[in-house]
């Protein structure tokens, strides 16, 4: 069933995201095919996904959320191009393919990623469908904004990147994490109520713990999987962390405890949004499918 | 005169900036360091100022334009910072001091324009002084957003990049700057004057005509400076886009023909703002300041 749910959010966003990487003049072709590679790849749609569950928790029309649900993909895509890079991760390999900066070159995935982010908030301000109150989504941008910045995901990477090799402890790593991939999922979650234009101010904080479990619980499951998964399924190399001296959960609690955790946050985020009723039913399963996937 | 006005501005926009780079959490020091580097650095500020005098030219408070003059500044220091980087232009030195992955480190810079980039739209989005009509706002964003991305700015660094080497005429070079440096100017001045409240139709498309003549001519000055200056007055390597074989102005008509050319686009920037009354005199020596300046 999430399944089914799944790939029609998948083919919602993607077909909105489809449309932003048409040059508008012939020089810009080769940048805008860079940002098209880097998007359009078969990626999960995690974060779209948690934008189109939230707003339909609280009966809000899908539709409302489609700018939203682009954004976030656009801010967790141009995140990845980034991250990649030489001087960053050096990866060659995401999803499979080769990234951005081996498929193109790395002036060329620096620009994509830099566009890519700007595509974003313009996806989010200009949104002609989304007829909610426009202070609303002045809100939903600057909610991006913060989640995106270096007081959040940014400052999520230039955390990570100081720790390699280092020792950190269950907090620290915590921390590092809640920056790094929380912000963001936080924030998808927060966009999709708000969107809905039916977010008062308890839900939004019913909410907002929920985010926070699953965001963990999926960094958590992440660390499993670069353990236990394999390349193939993965679509990057498998011990990649680990190879690099990464703090992951599994090193720092040992396995089981690490799978322990991440059924605990699980469970912390389905009480979380107990109080709402059946529309909230794709927050729940999703919750779930993000302990139990495999890649 | 325009010193004075400038000096002013000046002021005004850096203590607005200043608040924006203390990190909420220590470990994330060196990155708002990095970013505070790349920002606090005795810039012209030719862009809020352009923000401050659209504003005022319609008679709008100054206060009204601080978000958005802080914005377009974050937005042109993230645009250097990456810029400057190793796989890009591969400069040291920007206004006489070491660029940011000199200063700091490849990874510290990737990650510093990033972050500088989000927090442009939290500013902008945020403001809140601007009491401004949200839907006025939402426009400000997206306004931003379109003339900092693909189709705007970066658009412009990827057919800079893209041109290196080969012999652009006049109108592929006017196209590429158009991008790269006209798109920012040009939101600039409207940005500015959206933020006074007081914009008509009429009114924006004339200060159109002027950023577009202003945002040209500031290149044509650029690439005269870069002949006829000495790396000391300009802080960055003297007769660098000449060594890089890049397009200039002076190379494509000549050094009299790109003077002339320069006070041909200030006076079309002049006319076009005629109409408006005593209150664009900031606006006027602007457009007298960018094709007389020395750096």
């Amino acid at each position: 069933m999430i399944g089914a749910y799944q790939k029609r959010c998948q083919q919602r966003v993607d077909s909105c995201l489809d449309t932003l990487f048409y040059p508008p003049r012939p020089q810009l072709e080769r940048l805008y095919q860079a940002m098209r590679y880097s998007v359009m790849n078969g990626g999960k749609r995690v974060r779209p996904l948690l934008v189109y569950a939230a707003c339909e928790a609280l009966e809000g029309e899908v539709a409302l959320a489609d700018g939203a649900a682009c954004a976030v993909e656009l801010i967790h895509a141009y995140s990845l191009v980034h991250d990649d890079l030489p001087a960053m991760d050096d990866d060659d390999l995401r999803r499979g393919q080769p990234t951005t900066h081996k498929a193109f070159d790395e002036a060329c995935a620096i620009l994509a990623g830099d566009g890519l982010q700007s595509l974003a908030f313009e996806a989010l301000s200009l949104d002609a469908h989304n007829p909610a109150d426009p202070s609303l989504r002045l809100d939903m941008v600057a909610s991006l904004a913060r989640a995106a910045g270096p007081a959040g995901m940014v400052g999520g990477q230039a955390i990570d990147l100081g720790s390699v090799g280092l020792k950190l402890d269950r907090t620290a790593l915590e921390l590092m994490h809640r920056h790094k991939t929380g912000a963001l999922i936080e924030v998808s979650v927060r966009l999709g109520a708000l969107a809905s234009g039916r977010a008062d101010a308890s839900t939004l904080s019913a909410l907002q713990q929920y985010a926070q479990a699953v965001g963990l619980a999926f960094q958590v499951q992440d660390d499993i999987l670069d353990v236990e998964s394999d390349t193939a399924t993965l679509g990057k190399h498998q011990g990649a962390d680990i190879a690099r001296d990464k703090p992951t959960y599994p090193a720092l609690l040992g396995m089981d405890s690490a799978k322990a955790y991440a059924l605990e946050l699980r469970d912390l985020a389905l009480d979380a949004i107990a109080p709402l009723g059946p529309s909230a039913e794709p927050l729940r399963q999703l919750a779930c499918f993000i302990v139990e996937r495999r890649s």
